[in-house]
C-alpha cells in the first residue's frame, strides 16, 4: 500500500479524536441503566462506517442491542473479508481504583507505551481495536487501494454472550458470506513482538444461588443449628478443585484437547519472565494447576475461576446474621473440543448433587461459547503474518489466547470461513480492569497493518 | 403489687404510642450515617426516664455514642436493682424483605401474637424490652410502691460491641453499686411458657481481607494462572469445619465446658418440636456438629458461621473478572469459659496460617464478649421465678441462650453482682433480620412482671 504512513501522519490526531469521543459513551451492555448509551454507539458506528466509505450501512434490529451491518463491493469476482468487532464494553467497577474517570479519555504516557497511551473502559476491549479497521477502510477508499470487498459486522453484545449475534449470523448467511473473517479483539505478546493469535479458550458462566432458611436469622439463636447459605457456598466452591487443582466436575477434562511434547516445547519459546509476571501483579507466587507452566494454565488448560460472591451482611461494622441466600457469579474457560452447554450441564448437576440437606440450590446459566484454533497454513493466517512481517519488521510469533471470543467458532459453523484474529493491544492493556488503555503507536500500527492484510490475502486468493 | 393490671389497662395506649414514637427514630449504630439519630434517641430515653420518676438523669459521653443514666434512691438501707438495656439496633437491611418499612412501625395480628405486635426494627431488640423497664418504674413510682432502689444504664453501642460501655463500667463502679441486674435483651421458650435465661454465649467477630493480585484481571488471560481470592477465601473458610462439623482451628476447643449427662437430659426436658422448627424456616433438615441436638447445637455448643461475604462483579449481568481482593465478616459463638480474646487470636494465628502463597491476608478483630451463667438458687433468680409465677401462673423453666450479651460478664467483674436475664420476646419475633416484631401482650406482661420481681428481690434480701 502506497503513503499510508504519510496518511496516517497527517490524519494523526483526527484518528485520536474521533475514537476519545466514541470511548466518551458509556456502552455497558451488562447494565440495563446503559441502554440509551450503547444504542448511540451503535448509531455512531454506523456514521463512521458511512464516512469511511461504506457503500451501505445499516443498523440491524435484534431482540437485545442492535448490530451494525456496512459494506463496499467493489468486484463479485473479488475475495469479501467480513470484519467483526464490538462496540460495548465492560462495566467499569470497581470505580475507586480508576485514576481517571472510565468515560473521560485521557491519554498519558507508561513504561509501555512511552508514545503515550489513551485511558479509558473500552479504549482497547474493543472500541479501539475495533475503530483501527474503520480508519483502514477509509484510509483504502479515500486513496483508492481497497483491494477486495469489505463487509463490516460490529456488536454491542460481545460482553454478555452475543446470543443475538448467533441468531442474526444463521438468519443472514448469504449477507454476510466471506472468504475470511478478521477480528482485532485479542493481544500481542509485546510492542516490538508481534504474535498472532491461533486459539480461543471456550467459556462457560453461571450464577449460583443457596437459600438456607427462609429469612435472615440472629446468628446467636440459630448458629450452629442450620446450614449457613454461606458457609456451604464456600465449601462448594471449594471442593470444585482438588489438591492439584484439577477441576472436580466429573467428566469435565473428557474432551480436553491434550498437546503433544513437541507443541508444548514450542509453546515455552514465547519470551516470558516469570519474576516481571509476578511483579506487574504483586504477587509472591503464582497458583494454578499442578503438571503445567503458567502460560499453559491460562491458554491450553480450562479453568474455573469465581468472578463475583455476595451474601449477608456487607456494609460498615458488624451484624451478627445468617444470611437467607448466598450467590456467586462463576465462569469455566473451556478448551477446544470441551463443548460449553454440555460443560454447563455437567456443572448443574454436579453443584447440584453436592449440595447437603439444609440447603436449596440454583444454578442460572449465563452465557457462553466454544474454544477455537486456527491452523498456521491458511492463506489468512499468511496474509497476516506478511502484514505484521512489513510492519512490525518480525514474523509474528503463533500464540494461543486464554481469552474467549466464543462467537469466533460459530462463525465458522455457520459462514465456514476461517477467522483471523490480528490482536494489537497488550496483556497490560488492563481490559476489563480499573485504569483500561490502548497504546497510541499500537492504535496506528494497527491501522497501519490492517492494509496490508488486504493486499495479501487478495494477493495470495488468486 | 396493686392495681398493675387496671395501671396497665388505663394506659396501655399511651405506653404502646410512647414506645412506637421511639421506634421510628432509626439509631443504627453499626452505620455512622444514623449518628443524629441514635443521638436523638439517647435524648428521648433521658426523657422518658425522668418523665417515669427518677430523680437523677444524665447523659453520659463516651468515646462512642452516650450512655444515658437514670436513677431514683429512696431508701440507702434498701437494695438497688440497676436495669441494663439498650437503645441502638441492628441495620434493617435487607429492605426489600420488609412488608413495612423498618422504622415505620405498625400493629399487625399473627399467628403467635393474636393480640398483635409491633412491627420495627428494634421493636423487641432492644427498645421494646427494655421500655418494659421505663413503664414498670412508672407504674411504681406513680403509685407509690417503689420497694427498693433503681439505676438504669441504657447505652447505644450493644450491637457494635459495647466498647465504650466498658470503660464507663470500670470508671464508675461506685455510681453503678447495686445488689442485681436486671436485663430483658432475651426471649422466652412461648408467650404461655416462662423461661429465664441461665446462661449467654460469648462472642469473637472479625473480618477477613484476601488480596491477590493487585487489580481486577480479566479470567480469561490470568484465569487458571493466578490465585484467585474469592476461590482462596472459599477454600480457607470452608476448612474451618471438619466433615463432623468441628471447628478446625487448633485450640479452640480447649476451655470449652462439657455439660453432664444429667444437665444435657434436664435440657432435653424443654418442650421442643424438630418438625415445627424445620417448618418455621422452611428447610429440609438442621444441621450443625456431630453429636449434638439443635437445642444443644446453639446454646451449649461453640459455633463460627459467616456473616457475610464480598468480592468480584455481583451486579447485573456477568463480567469475566479475577478479583483483587475478597472480603469476610465472621462470628464465632463461645461458650463458658473460653475466653474470647484469646479466641480471636488462635483464629487470626490459624486463617494467616492457611493462606496459600499467591494471597496476602489481613484479620480485623471487630469485637467480642464472655460467655456467662447464671445460678438457679441466687436471691435474683428467685425472685424473678416467683414474679413469672405469679403473672402466667407457671414456674419459669431455666435455659440457656445461644445470644450473646458481651457485657453481661463484665458487669460481674467489675460491679461484682449477678445478671437475671428476664426476657418477655419470643424466638419467632425476628430481631436481626427483616420483619422484627414484639407482641402486645409480651411488652405489658414484662410490665406487669417487672414489679413484682422489685418486690419479692426485696423481701428475699431482708
Amino acid at each position: 500500500m502506497n503513503n499510508v504512513n504519510s496518511y496516517i501522519k497527517e490524519h494523526k490526531l483526527r484518528f485520536l479524536n474521533e475514537l476519545i469521543e466514541l470511548l466518551k459513551i458509556p456502552s455497558i451492555s451488562a447494565d440495563s441503566a446503559y441502554k440509551n448509551d450503547v444504542l448511540k454507539t451503535a448509531d455512531e458506528i454506523k456514521i463512521s462506517l458511512k464516512k469511511a466509505g461504506c457503500d451501505h450501512v445499516e443498523i440491524c434490529k435484534t431482540d437485545g442491542y442492535p448490530i451494525v451491518y456496512g459494506e463496499k463491493i467493489i468486484d463479485k469476482n473479488l475475495p469479501t473479508v467480513l470484519v467483526y468487532g464490538h462496540y460495548d464494553v465492560q462495566p467499569p467497577d470497581p470505580l475507586d481504583l480508576w485514576h481517571s474517570p472510565p468515560f473521560e479519555p485521557v491519554i498519558k504516557e507508561t513504561e509501555k507505551h512511552p508514545e503515550g497511551a489513551i485511558f479509558a473502559r473500552g479504549a482497547c476491549d474493543d472500541k479501539g481495536q475495533m475503530y483501527m479497521h474503520v480508519k483502514a477502510l477509509e484510509f483504502m477508499t479515500s486513496t483508492n487501494q481497497l483491494p477486495c470487498n469489505v463487509k463490516f459486522m460490529i456488536e454491542g453484545e460481545e460482553e454478555v454472550g452475543s446470543s443475538n449475534l448467533a441468531i442474526f449470523v444463521k438468519e443472514n448467511q448469504d449477507k454476510l458470506k466471506n472468504d475470511v473473517i478478521l477480528i482485532s479483539d485479542t493481544g500481542m505478546i509485546a510492542s516490538d513482538v508481534p504474535s498472532i493469535t491461533t486459539g480461543l479458550r471456550g467459556l462457560s458462566y453461571v450464577e449460583v444461588e443457596v437459600t438456607g432458611p427462609n429469612r435472615d436469622l440472629h446468628s446467636g439463636l440459630y448458629g450452629g443449628a442450620v446450614a449457613n447459605p454461606i458457609n456451604i457456598l464456600a465449601k462448594m466452591i471449594a471442593s470444585l478443585h482438588d489438591e492439584n487443582n484439577h477441576i472436580t466436575i466429573p467428566g469435565f477434562y473428557d474432551k480436553v484437547e491434550e498437546l503433544s511434547k513437541e507443541e508444548r516445547a514450542d509453546m515455552a519459546k514465547t519470551p516470558f519472565s516469570l519474576e516481571n509476571y509476578k511483579k506487574a501483579l504483586d504477587i509472591n507466587a503464582v497458583y494454578g494447576e499442578a503438571g503445567y507452566t503458567t502460560n499453559e494454565r491460562n491458554s491450553i488448560r480450562p479453568t474455573l475461576d469465581v468472578n463475583g460472591i455476595w451474601g449477608g451482611y456487607t456494609g460498615e461494622g458488624a451484624k451478627t446474621v445468617i444470611a437467607s441466600k448466598a450467590y456467586a457469579k462463576i465462569s469455566m474457560r473451556l478448551v477446544p473440543h470441551q463443548d460449553w452447554e454440555e460443560i454447563t450441564q455437567l456443572f448443574k448437576t454436579h453443584f447440584e448433587s453436592i449440595a447437603p440437606d439444609g440447603v436449596t440450590i440454583k444454578v442460572k446459566p449465563h452465557h457462553g461459547g466454544q474454544g477455537y484454533v486456527t491452523p498456521i497454513n491458511s492463506i489468512g493466517y499468511q496474509a497476516a503474518s506478511k502484514a505484521y512481517k512489513d510492519t512490525f519488521g518480525k514474523t509474528p510469533i503463533p500464540q494461543r489466547s486464554g481469552g474467549s471470543i466464543p462467537i469466533v467458532s460459530l462463525f465458522e459453523q455457520e459462514l465456514k470461513s476461517k477467522t483471523i484474529l490480528m490482536g494489537f493491544g497488550l496483556d497490560s492493556d488492563a481490559i476489563h480492569s480499573p485504569n483500561e488503555h490502548f497504546g497510541i503507536f499500537n492504535y496506528l500500527k494497527g491501522i497501519e497493518t490492517i492494509p496490508l492484510f488486504y493486499k495479501y490475502f487478495t494477493e495470495l486468493s488468486k
